[in-house]
């Protein structure tokens, strides 16, 4: 069928892109995460949650993709070095951010000023997993209301994600979720994953997830230079 | 570009095969709903509910959409006249429900013994409102701990529903979440729009619901026999 050449060739061409936009990441030696989740899991208020915890130690861009509005870029301004929102409405793809358009977001970037480049992609388990932005690591946030078959359903974003984010944790003895099930599920998909739980709304679980993600910045920046 | 003709082409066909579906529906007096939410809103839930409500007064189909798993099916079979479960990801479009994958679920249903068909589309805010499928009317399932921006995010799929069902709003004192200010935006996209304010887990509005769409697929099965 035509169409399945034409989506395709679109592929191809986005991990090109994508592969272009990492090299310029490491030639600035900027480490890059893609942040994926079901609309309303707690995107943006991980990306506040960790810039309140890193900016005083690393240097943070923000690329906000959003299928309509500003409302979080408006959120994260004034927090990040450097923020460039992306409307997807008014592009060919719309359900996803696709690697193009960060090539757009990094030229109106200070690059050489940053550290750390938080990627908020567009609220989808579906599409996001398609396409490969030029990011170091794929990040999926998971929250407890959205309930543990999550993985099951939408298997594929959870098998290429390199970090699992449990959000909403605060919400446990309100909603039904065994998160040791869920754990299990997304194992089953990708044994190589690595899990967080938090509450953005608590703070809880923050620090260790921003540990985390501070080392995988200094360790990327040092293989880069070498 | 191409691409985006070749999109173009796609959601024309996809028109003119829903409209068809619709005119099957008809004939046979079946009248549809296409329930569409982000991953994890409850549509499931909905579901069960819904059939629990009705099943004792309505013969009741069942539509299940999914990228993979057939986890709703397995969920809502025994309760249904007939269920047909269609996994997307074997097929060209795999982030909704398309009109010609209805088409397909029909012809594998006993019409003439249904009065109503609950299509659950795929958990994705985006996709799904591109695509008709034959419905006679749309339903957008919006749950609490989501936030209450998702029509500002997510503006097309809350301008285009006949329905938006708020639920689990047992949650409401645990999550920050302003129905006011919620049914506010939403009516400023679509002043015509319903709202129903459910908790599918303690049944709390469902009968509400239930008496609206029993009341609708009555005046359906009147228009469509004159």
């Amino acid at each position: 069928m035509k169409r399945i050449q034409v989506v395709q060739n679109i592929l191809d061409a986005n991990e090109s892109i994508a592969a272009e936009n990492q090299r310029l990441l490491d030639e600035h030696r900027v480490f890059a995460i893609n942040i994926m989740s079901a609309p309303g899991a707690g995107k943006t208020s991980l990306v506040l949650q960790t810039m309140a915890n890193l900016k005083h130690r690393l240097r943070i861009g923000i690329v906000e993709g959003d299928v309509a509005s500003t409302l979080d870029a408006e959120r994260v301004k004034g927090e990040a070095a450097a923020v460039v929102q992306i409307t997807t409405r008014n592009m060919s793809e719309s359900c996803s951010l696709i690697a193009n358009m960060v090539t757009y977001a990094l030229k109106s970037m200070p690059l050489e000023a940053l550290d750390l480049l938080l990627i908020e992609n567009v609220g989808n388990l579906i599409c996001p997993s398609e396409f490969a932005l030029g990011e170091h690591k794929r990040v999926v946030v998971s929250s407890l209301p959205e309930g543990d078959d999550k993985p099951i359903k939408y298997p594929m974003i959870f098998a290429d994600a390199d970090v699992v984010i449990i959000n909403k944790i605060d919400l446990l003895p309100y909603v039904d979720f065994d998160i040791p099930a869920f754990r299990r599920t997304v194992d089953e998909l990708n044994p190589e994953v690595g899990f967080f739980e938090v509450s953005c709304k608590t703070g809880q679980g923050i620090e260790k997830w921003c540990s985390w993600l501070s080392k995988e910045v200094e360790s990327n920046a040092h293989k880069v230079s070498n």
